[in-house]
């Protein structure tokens, strides 16, 4: 019998190999909060249309999805000769921090090998399914690669700009004002809506903010309304040097990385209040722009090319919110509204509009209630 | 064979009664921008499994829903005597501007007669129904009741509260902005967004604003992106009888009541004024408050109860809205907001909260997209 195909342009698929991919997704879906700066992979190993192996990317370091789902396997007591094998990202060639998975799958000796997508990194891309077809082994890729495309916006940003995502969360009122003219802003939201926003934390290789937040607001600004093993780096912008030192988010440097990036080091003053920070194992680094503030961009660029941040989660204030928007550095917006008038308080960012036509366009791509609370997912769009 | 039955204290319906319900919902739907201040009836007449007849009431002083349907079928040939009838409201029991819809029910001698809902008006309700069942029809109420009064809204608040039900319609950017510091509005949401706003128009008894409004925007207020055969009137609240004589609002006097809404009319100069402006067909009343201003409560409550206003939309400013918020006077907020920051503008709504537990919270109970711009409606909802 014929299984039924699924669309046009996807002839190549049947019904039950968009079952598997779905289920290798869901694995790699397990990956959110734990593999960065390592793509989040899943993998299914089917034989004689059982699942005999699955597996997901562990945390940096650890085994790749194709390595745990192989280990998965065996463990049971399954041989993997002759299975097909869904993944969600084409297997890696090189050796990295673990060795290539490809090697692991070629000795597997599986039959077929049904990929979602290939490697993002242009310089690399399709040469591992190569090394699987030069085996012997039947390959196809691009099954549910859209979806699979989504659950590493981030790493393929990274791989293909040389930049992060970057999300920028903002929770305000239905008039768009997120805290009293007193600074007062907790809470603005509902529960629901909160642990929405540490999900998204999660998720996150760093959370960004400004000296003014940590000023204001103290933030710990890490997760704790969902679980995971792994907490974000914390990323502040404090062009002077000003945050202080007894700041909540230095509370869990042992956990989470803490990075001040500041304009310029250039005086005996500065280099000396960024010793007094780098003693407590807080890094700071210097990122002038002309204008002797952080040049956010390079800032960026230099986070995802040099210290491989993929997914960036700004939750900032007004400020900084304002140049971030304004300098084009912010691809995705989390913004939550509490069904409530504050009439006058501190507005989402600062920006100024010398007339409507000039405007930035962004495009909503979700809706949702959390609770009271709507959530509103906006990503860039050209005017 | 007994036809299913749905759900638990409706099971005197069945599936076809819904069927036919439905359908009758669907007719009073048509009077929707029509039968103000009547409410919106639709009647379906079923004979053999058939619809033999419908209709909707029509503009005021045409004839209500029942009785169009009883000359449909009957121009169609077909007796009624032995039909089922469903109906939304229950068929008024006193002459109106038209006779009673029981006495031609009676007439026409159908079996039974299925009710959505019952009159709203406490005085009243049961009446129509009784004089059914004293004439020997089967009569069953309740069928889809809440569709029945979510159509009638306006009716039933005027009904059983004295008070017309308000909705304020306003359109802003992501940070809650209706204009550019300089006034400029034109235009902040897309073709769709308006043209639905322009269905929310139409369906009201009077669209009302503030000489601030008209002032500024110069509006028509009128309804132009949907078809109607009636325009709502035009309530314009000016404390002090300082709307421009010239105001485009004023040019289709001949389509639609005007009404200047000032707080005292107590010096020969102010009674001069509004003589201008009654000579030119404009009516001018005067409603204060002890702080000699507009009486807003007390107007609404004239409105629906001396004028049968059923269903207020209000397109106002800044300053009136905050006062109609602040003031409990609003029932349902109508948002829409354009997918971008506008930074430094005119706000929302004048209200200023001392603590965030002050607040007036809203529940939203619906948001869709119009093109790229997003709609969220949300009710009045104690704290």
């Amino acid at each position: 019998m014929r299984l039924p195909t699924i669309g046009f342009n996807r002839r190549m698929y049947t019904a039950v190999d968009h079952q598997w991919m779905r289920q290798a997704l869901a694995e790699a879906n397990k990956s959110l909060y734990l593999s960065n700066p390592n793509p989040r992979v899943g993998c299914v190993i089917v034989k004689d249309a059982l699942v005999i192996g699955c597996g997901h990317t562990q945390k940096v370091g650890g085994p790749h999805a194709e390595v745990c789902a192989l280990v998965d396997a065996r463990t049971q007591g399954f041989d993997v000769a002759g299975s097909t094998i869904y993944v969600t990202l084409e297997p890696c060639n090189h050796t990295g921090r673990t060795p290539p998975c490809v090697d692991a799958l070629i000795a597997a000796q599986p039959a077929k090998v049904v990929v979602a997508m290939s490697d993002p990194n242009p310089l690399v891309a399709g040469k591992g399914l190569e090394r699987l077809k030069a085996a012997g082994i039947e390959v196809r890729c691009g099954l549910m690669e859209k979806d699979a495309r989504l659950l590493n916006q981030g790493f393929i940003s990274r791989m293909t700009r040389g930049l992060p995502w970057v999300r920028m969360k903002i929770a305000a009122s239905l008039d768009g004002k997120t805290a009293l003219p007193n600074g007062h802003s907790q809470w603005i939201t509902g529960a629901l809506a909160r642990a929405d926003g540490h999900h998204w934390r999660a998720q996150a290789c760093a959370i960004v903010t400004g000296v003014g937040t940590v000023k204001e607001d103290n933030p710990s600004l890490n997760v704790r309304e969902v679980a995971t093993e792994r907490q974000p780096w914390k990323i502040i912008i404090d062009s002077k040097l000003e945050t202080p030192l007894d700041a909540k988010l230095f509370q869990d440097t042992n956990l989470s990385k803490v990075i001040l990036v500041c304009a310029e080091l250039n005086t005996p003053e500065k280099r000396a209040t960024a010793a007094i920070f780098e003693a407590r194992g807080i890094e700071v680094i210097a990122m002038p722009n002309p204008q002797g503030k952080v040049d956010l961009p390079s800032l960026f660029a230099y986070l995802a090319q040099k210290r491989e941040l993929n997914e960036i989660h700004v939750e900032a204030g007004f400020k900084l919110n304002g140049s971030l928007i304004r300098e084009g550095c912010v691809d995705e917006l989390l913004l939550y509204y509490a069904p409530f008038f504050m009439g006058e308080g501190i507005g989402m960012a600062n920006i100024s509009l010398p007339s409507l036509e000039q405007r930035q366009n962004w495009q909503i791509i979700d809706q949702q209630l959390f609770g009271a609370d709507l959530r509103i997912r906006l990503l860039q769009s050209s005017k």
